[in-house]
């Protein structure tokens, strides 16, 4: 596994090649994006040690495809049709039911292992890439008894190298839940965000009212529309029913408050105030 | 100015007295609540020098009030009724209107200053009160012309060592504005964090799959039921008209993803995006 190929170099993709250089010193890394600028930027922070394209492929030990999800539905069946036999192709998306789906009969099958690296923040781009992004974070695999052995024994060994642990799921049950504690997240953060900035036409006014809790709550709202926009589409079904529970309950709530049941709106938060303990799982793991 | 009652030694009154002590070393801190436990622990952590009740308010200089905004309105006259002449008594709600409007005829109004500083947390009790909460955060002063000179004057002073910037607003805006900025972030973050309770019973899928992203997103429904109902209940025409928006905002994001109008999806994202330049101003600051 000496020659790595990197498509898509921004935050994850770029976050991968930094810890790839940072353990694996030996490795080689060769950076393949359409946004020519984005390259050069890779090559030039370093993340990346060559730029090159998709006619390179035949010289791939191990691909990490890193791009929007609807692009990696398109070209991950060309992308195993020009890698060795012996090659390892790993797509990070956050959507993973149509990408297993594309290549179910796909006869370099074996040579493709989904992952959903549950890591990120609200940049995007080479700049953004950092080491240590990894660290600590849970990697979703899902079908790995479809990857060759040798090749899922490559990707795990990677994988806990940069400090991240695994957990295994089928595509089907991934895109479920990951609708719930990602999809939807973002979509409340987006919409806060326009329903404030509607509202507060002069901006002085969010500007100055704004506090610390504003800022986490509509912190998602930053991300990339070319990121998001291919995810909220391949997982639609589960994002629209995740949508209506939430505008459920938030309709549920507001009937409290019109009634004036405020033990009512008291007794919801009391519950809901549970998250805490799951949070401090999450912290403390 | 020389004995400060803090009526309430929780995160924001007991984060006002540490700040206080820091940088007026020879005030003397007198703590006031109705649970004595947080007495206690406020006195143990050095919060306050004394423990003492509502009968001793005679003595005090300054009197902060930092008690859920229910209580404030109930205790407010009463409180006024106690203090000299010349003492200065200061609310900190996160509401203003009703506050403003019980004390309008008291007799002592000119001895009252409302405020809201805009800083805190999601957690509560002394142990959560912190040094240098304050720093750099607004604090927004309501109906400061109904305040006697010499005591705007004091609070003035105060307010700024501790490192506060200040905003005049009137109560009725404040109430308004606040419900789109704070008070409907709760909301979403409480009703996100039930939406994903109700569906995932099995808390290990959370707490694997959840990153940082709902975190964030997530963070505020840890807040006090016990302070924020009442906030909600004071604030309930804005607030219910803020929840009457972002529900109309989710089902129109909704609808255009039943829809499978993806380029609507993409152009709203790209629109939010703009929060980024926001917050940027928010964090600059």
């Amino acid at each position: 596994m000496k020659n790595i190929y990197i498509i898509g170099v921004g935050l994850i993709g770029g976050s991968f090649a930094l810890d790839i250089k940072k353990h694996f010193p030996e490795k080689v890394i060769h950076g393949i994006d359409q946004n020519s600028d984005h390259l050069d930027e890779a090559l030039q922070r370093n993340i990346i040690d060559h730029k090159t394209d998709y006619s390179d492929l035949g010289n791939a030990d191990l691909v990490i495809i890193a791009i929007p999800v609807d692009a990696t539905v398109e070209l991950l069946p060309k992308i195993l049709d020009e890698v060795r036999d012996d090659a390892l192709v790993v797509d990070v998306g956050s959507t993973k039911e149509d990408i297993c789906l594309k290549v179910k009969q796909h006869p370099k099958r074996r040579n493709f292992l989904a992952t959903h690296p549950i890591a990120g923040t609200e940049f995007s781009g080479p700049s953004a890439a950092f080491n240590g992004l990894y660290e600590g974070k849970t990697n979703i695999i899902c079908e790995v008894e479809e990857t060759a052995f040798k090749l899922q024994e490559q990707a795990l060994n990677l994988f806990s190298t940069i400090g991240m642990r695994i957990r295994y799921m089928n595509p089907k049950a991934h895109d479920k839940h990951i609708a719930y504690v990602s999809h939807l997240s973002h979509i409340s953060s987006f919409m806060l965000g326009k329903t404030v900035i509607e509202k507060e036409k002069n901006e002085r006014d969010i500007f100055d009212m704004a506090g610390s809790g504003f800022e986490s709550t509509v912190r998602l709202a930053k991300s990339s529309p070319d990121m998001w926009t291919p995810i909220f589409r391949q997982n639609k079904t589960n994002v629209i029913e995740t949508l209506e529970e939430y505008i459920e309950n938030l309709k549920a709530f507001k009937a409290l408050m019109e009634s004036g049941d405020f033990d009512g709106v008291y007794d919801e938060m009391k519950a809901i105030n549970h998250i805490r303990d799951i949070l401090e799982g999450i912290i403390k793991v």
